[in-house]
């Protein structure tokens, strides 16, 4: 890695001005790259890969080694949180994530622990230390989390859902039990991204992947309430931390989500750049947001989509090229190669 | 069934004034009553009970047996269509629908034929006949088709999808055979369309499941376009059946849904019906928008979601209470009951 620093994507989350528009790309590090690939067989299994930081390290380092990207994000998954918390997280093959104990009564909610993140999550602040030894400064490392709300939806349905039978049930049933399962979840979440910080993680996020479900009350109430929580939380512990939100399908929200006092707001493809700049008011840095399945097309298309997303953010300095949601594994990574390099070409004239 | 004659539904969509405010349910004939799956036993498999004019018709108006709901609406499913363009539908356990043949090559979408909706569904025009006589004027019946987009979507990709790669290779890669296929998907539909009303369908719908998923422009070029498509055949050829359009996460897009000229817009649980009023200055009915997963909820917070939603529309004629999708499949019938009772107590008020 080069050790001359890079810090666009820092800049971009502050207000700084930068030469040219910062670009990572959600989940980089994944089955799209033969390497990884590779990796992920020598391990065996995700969470032996996700647990072993000399493994999540190299993944976390491969798509830096083939592309020029201005970040990278730790390899790690929003569930070790709960896995933690006892859940025992588990991965069936073609499946995505499962519970061997879903939290979904009162009496499971009470018993909940908080776990210490330098002990029972201990493999991550040890990957995030060697990665940030490995990297020597050259581009910042992004730490993570899920947000609350989306934690708890797979705590409770003990796995992905379509319908959300459980936690909406607890929700339009058992509301108080709801809250106290996320203010466990938000207090170990604080506890968890403040220990990435303090291990070097040098910007922050949180994904809600699940927030988009909600209507506006049950989002402001379940989703939104914990998330400000959380940056409260992390902007008075760790003022040069800057924390970016992203919940899919959030368009309607995208004002109240900037309102928490982030520094950066995740935007999915649905809503264009230039009415999510309008509803937060350059208040904060808006990170995305091509669709993921434009890297399935022609290279023309491509770089036709690259122009779209940098014209409809247009000139200014606090955005951050990325995709509306994590890269798909069936991509071709020459594709994103291209998407990369059109960026580079094309967006330093949007920062004049 | 009562001979009297209910015209609520067909009065907000033409703005006409209400006493109360109509309701039905999305997928009110399906899985969560107990003599549905009575029946769906008896017929053996999905294409069985839709494909049998005489069980269709049974399914339709076993809801209207249990509730006092304002419309009935056919018993059937979107891909009927893309089955009569010969691609072989079938349902595998608990797997959701799936095409034999997949529409994926430019050649395969040149060889889609034009069906005959009086020949190749005519177990559907049969049905809309029946049910017809059956409900002897009692209540309107709403016909339906998916949405040219959302059809295509699935004779594309074979069957369901999370990351819709094949259509999004085509849109990205060859959208001319996209457009070609999404021109003939609509021939098709509007044919449906129209054969279903002139069989006695007295309100139409039209389903945009995947709406959602697309950029804003992509929503305009290659789902909304032909949206409209439909509903200026029908208003020019079937001037007294009111048609709805219905996008799953389209809050963005609700003004120029109700643009097109449509009579009545579907709102998802995402966006306030005040919210979906002020966008759409009462041009249209709005249909919806309570989540459905209140109804897993106590009785108490189901009244209390029923209010919310009556409030959030406010005064006025043009509200057909619905949920924001289909009901799920473990909802207790009661809490449907209580649904409804609550909204005949509540709705006379805001009407006045």
């Amino acid at each position: 890695m080069s050790n001359k620093t890079n810090t666009r994507l820092l800049d971009a989350l502050n207000a700084r001005p930068v030469d040219r528009t910062p670009v990572w790309i959600m989940r980089q590090a994944g089955r799209y790259l033969p390497e990884y690939l590779e990796t992920r067989k020598q391990a065996g299994d995700f969470m032996t890969l996700a647990g072993t930081p000399e493994l999540a390290c190299e993944v976390t380092l491969q798509p830096l080694r083939r592309f020029a990207l201005d970040a990278a994000i730790l390899f790690s998954d929003i569930l070790t949180v709960p896995d933690a918390m006892g859940l025992g997280l588990y991965f069936e093959a073609g499946e995505g994530p499962r519970f061997k104990h879903p939290t979904r009564t009162p009496q499971d909610i009470s018993r909940l622990p908080t776990p210490d993140p330098e002990t029972e999550l201990r493999y991550v602040m040890d990957a995030v230390r060697l990665i940030r030894r490995e990297l020597n400064d050259s581009v910042p490392l992004i730490g993570f989390s899920g947000s609350p709300w989306t934690v708890a939806t797979y705590m409770v349905e003990g796995g992905g859902s379509k319908e959300y039978q459980h936690i909406k049930r607890l929700m339009y049933g058992d509301k108080n039990a709801l809250h106290e399962l996320l203010t466990r979840v938000t207090t170990t979440t604080i506890n968890y991204l403040k220990a990435q910080a303090d291990a070097g993680a040098q910007a922050l996020m949180v994904f809600d992947t699940w927030g988009g479900v909600l209507t506006p009350a049950a989002y402001r109430e379940f989703s939104l309430h914990y998330m400000q929580q959380i940056v409260d939380a992390l902007r008075a512990s760790h003022t040069s931390t800057p924390i970016t939100l992203f919940t899919k399908n959030a368009g309607n929200w995208l004002t109240e989500i900037a309102n928490t006092g982030c520094h950066g707001v995740g935007v999915d493809w649905t809503t264009d750049l230039q009415e999510a700049r309008a509803l937060t008011n350059d208040a904060v840095a808006l990170q995305g947001n091509m669709d993921p399945g434009v890297l399935y097309g022609t290279k023309e298309r491509i770089s036709e989509e690259v122009k779209r997303v940098l014209d409809s953010y247009g000139q200014g300095h606090r955005h951050i090229f990325n995709l509306g949601h994590g890269i798909h594994q069936h991509i071709d990574p020459d594709n994103v190669s291209h998407m990369i390099d059109t960026l580079h070409s094309l967006s330093p004239s949007y920062h004049q």
